[in-house]
């Protein structure tokens, strides 16, 4: 496989062109030599070997369009690491990656190339590619992003440490962009299992533990662990299913303003901001807006977006911004058809993980373990009086015109379990004390209203309701709950043109995630998380 | 159709049981009677006419479980307006829509329903439903939400003012909100096209013109109209299809944080907020979290999310937060891959438009003419010198190495479409000095860049480039853009770690639907737009 003079053109004897050609090239290799001991100039100085020395280097922008680099890969479409399996053993491939680790064993060195969570073992024989070009790839640091061409071949045993079990013959090699030496968090410790930690102390050799706030500080290189690489790609599925689901069944995808007048209509912690000399705020929800869409005849609408709530909450499921999941319909008939929808969408979006995302949740699991989540194909729908029922009968002691805290939640999620098989759940016609004042009451008994709350493995992940559509009604609550009808004008005004029977619901899909994955922090499924201490990076 | 006796049910003779419930519903009717007055107390008493009483009547939500209302459409689907056509002939249907407008010719009563932009004539006549349920249906504001039942007819003469050819003669008609009588806007005037208005002026019956801010002001009523209905639902279409082509592409859709530390890199001007006591700004561009992502190895990846711009731009094209269209992703060999991928993906989504939405854009063109958008299969790729040439013989004076102005943009659209035939083309290799700090120079002259704009009729839609992945390159052009290192550190620091090379580029929604549509302000394609001026609702 070892080309001695790439450069020379399809094997044809070398012209009076060709030697003309040579010698510029001997004049551009000096000065990417020249150029590449300036970008590594911390790492020491290496002994060049002519004959290889076209088949390794640094690509620093400049002289991306440096002649070796083009030639090597140009033309060669570079095959991702998920991509190397046994049935192409023996083709010639081009791949990048980042330098995820690498040993020397006599001359041999095995780096393991790792691209968006895969990894594969390369092997850089001294014999083969030539002194300097071993130690080039020797002291390329972790991190640092090559592009490399070799055979992919069969190793001599199987491997452990990487997800690809085949090996790649490195012929050439090139640097793309170099990590700095000393990482914050090395990847191998950001990937590790609790079990392998509290096994690594068993065996007396304790591996790192990367602390959260060491992962958030540095979450681009957080970011690049396997279990991290699946969670974003299940998150995104989550919302293409939860989009696949609503657009076919009519509804519309709406973007509502984020930038609020005054301060906002709930009256709980927001963050406030000023509007060119105007008081302003961030919306703590499209709660407003989509309502106006249905006053607006856009009938069945949807929203994608992020939320802000300015709450001082520390806990393992709040964040200061998430990407909520809001969704506000007509209601045709009975407020029941909010229910129906939400018990058919969830469990749609779970088979389409399961389906779609086999890998990613192997690779989720592989880090945090966990079990699949068990719902029902028709979503259970339980009264609040029956839950409280339950919650009773095992001895609880709870309001049962007041709401439910974290830990009653919880309880009732296992009582559930028990009886029903399943982790995914309704509970609605909520106390009218416990939910906002524009939720619609119960015909048949205002201490109740038309509302529920959907549950995953015991926590909350989604709340819903019909809203009150009469302004008039909608006064009167408001009073009742001691508002300032005044404060909430332009939202109660929104109803006198006419508006239809309505409701609907908002998730946050950081949350969905987490509970989907069991995991234990809300933090793990935000790309870049923001609570009341973190506004970086 | 009349059916003097609904409340008898199934035609069977009165037995005591039947007796005893017919006595229950006129006791019902009693209260339903007084609710009603109570409801409606502003418009004049009405003649109880006992035979047909339970065939119209409001609806409040506390009467929402009433037993005439539900036992009249109850079971029976609600039909869509859009759905009314001649197949259907002689069918009884039950829809909901508002009362866009009445008229009484002699004993009949001619209401126009809408529901989400479409139109059919309800005929009420007198004969049919006695004199207080049409009294009742006469007294019905613009704009009231009804349901009503009916038998779908062929009308004496083919209708004008509708957007379906048949009409329905109404058997029950009952409100399920009444709007306010005066309105701030009407919808019929909201929907005239500029032609209408100026053939209504020739005609001397000058018709009513809403302001834009009248609109604005009054949004979830202005949209209402057949054109708004259309262009959200043309939104909705241009988003399906920017993410079918792009995950169909690898890309990854993520969320990134809109709360920032501290004032923006770009140094323009932001939003500034106090985020529990650290110095915050809202993200004018995803530009910073995408980078990041691709350093955490996502490889390719977009966004949909809003933007936020704190200039006084007081321009047709401008606004303070807008829906960002963001793609970031890995180059392979080339920053042309970028501009392969735009020059393939808006053609796409501008084809799908054009497939999925004929009737959303027959409905915006009723309203605001325009011809569809002239574009190539293949992306026409001019470079900013060959524009400056063009515009150089075409006799304007234009700096070689300066920025193109709005004028200058229009100028070179018109000589591109009379010279390419298309409206639709992009413009690359920029001067560096109109460029980010963070724009990847061009290897052969640093005096120009790896970036690219995108026009749509002669108006910039996108921009893009390649961006430096390289933290000393990034330094030196910082500093050579006369900006501190030190205030941009959390940007650079984020290539220390090894970074590909990448770009990428960003778009606007509201300004994608603006220009396929050519509209002439942006505030038509918002939602509810934010101005310098507006906040509100």
């Amino acid at each position: 496989m070892v080309e001695p003079e790439v450069l020379e053109e399809s094997g044809e004897k070398m012209s009076k062109k060709a030697a003309k050609k040579r010698a510029a090239t001997l004049k551009k290799r000096l000065y990417r030599k020249k150029e590449r001991e300036e970008a590594t100039s911390s790492s020491s100085s290496l002994p060049e070997d002519e004959s290889f020395s076209s088949n390794y280097g640094d690509v620093t922008p400049k002289s991306a369009a440096g002649r070796s680099w083009r030639e090597a890969v140009e033309g060669k479409e570079l095959t991702d690491v998920s991509y190397l399996v046994e049935e192409i053993l023996g083709s010639e491939v081009s791949l990048r990656g980042r330098v995820h680790n690498h040993r020397l064993v006599a001359k041999i060195l095995f780096v393991i190339l790792r691209e968006s969570g895969f990894t594969v073992q390369c092997v850089v024989e001294e014999a083969r590619v030539g002194t300097s070009m071993l130690n080039f790839v020797k002291q390329l640091s972790h991190e640092s992003v090559v592009e490399l061409i070799g055979l992919v071949s069969l190793p001599k045993k199987p491997l452990t440490a990487t997800s690809q079990q085949v090996e790649i013959h490195v012929t050439k090699m090139y640097c793309l962009s170099r990590s700095l030496l000393n990482l914050p968090l090395a990847v191998v410790d950001a990937a590790r299992s609790e079990a392998d930690i509290e096994k690594s102390v068993k065996d007396g050799k304790p591996a790192a533990r990367v602390l959260q706030d060491t992962r958030l500080n540095n979450r681009p290189l957080d970011l690049r662990t396997p279990a991290n690489q699946a969670l974003f790609r299940i998150q995104c599925h989550v919302q293409i299913a939860f989009r696949e689901f609503l657009l076919s069944k009519g509804f519309l995808e709406i973007h509502t303003p984020k930038l609020m007048a005054g301060s906002s209509e709930g009256g709980s912690a927001v963050f406030r901001l000023d509007y060119k000399g105007q008081p302003a705020c961030l919306a703590q929800s499209p709660q407003l807006h989509k309502q106006m869409a249905i006053c607006g005849d856009m009938r069945r609408v949807f929203e994608v977006g992020p939320v802000f709530r300015a709450e001082d909450s520390f806990t393992h499921r709040h964040l200061c911004e998430f990407v909520g999941l809001d969704v506000e319909m007509e209601i045709r008939m009975h407020y029941s058809e909010i229910m129906d929808l939400v018990g058919d969408l969830f469990p749609f979006i779970f088979t389409k993980i399961e389906e779609r995302c086999p890998k990613e949740l192997e690779s989720v699991r592989r880090q945090y373990p966990f079990h699949s989540l068990k719902f029902l194909p028709q979503t259970l729908r339980l009264t609040f009086a029956e839950g409280i029922q339950m919650l009773k009968e095992a001895g609880e002691e709870v309001d049962p015109l007041g709401d439910l805290n974290t830990e009653s939640e919880k309880k009732l999620g296992q009582l559930v379990l028990e009886k029903y098989k399943t982790e995914f759940y309704m509970l609605h016609r909520y106390p009218s004390a416990v939910r906002p004042f524009y939720t619609m009451p119960c015909e048949d008994d205002s201490n109740y209203s038309n509302s529920f709350d959907v549950f995953i493995r015991g926590e909350e992940i989604i709340s819903g309701a019909q809203r009150i559509h009469d302004p008039e009604l909608l006064e009167k609550r408001a009073r009742e709950c001691g508002i300032d009808v005044k404060t909430i004008s332009t939202y109660i005004d929104a109803f006198r043109y006419g508006a239809p029977p309505h409701g609907g619901f908002g998730a946050g899909l950081e949350r969905v995630v987490m509970l989907l994955c069991a995991l234990n922090n809300i933090r793990k499924t935000s790309l870049f998380p923001r609570d009341p201490k973190r506004l970086a990076p």
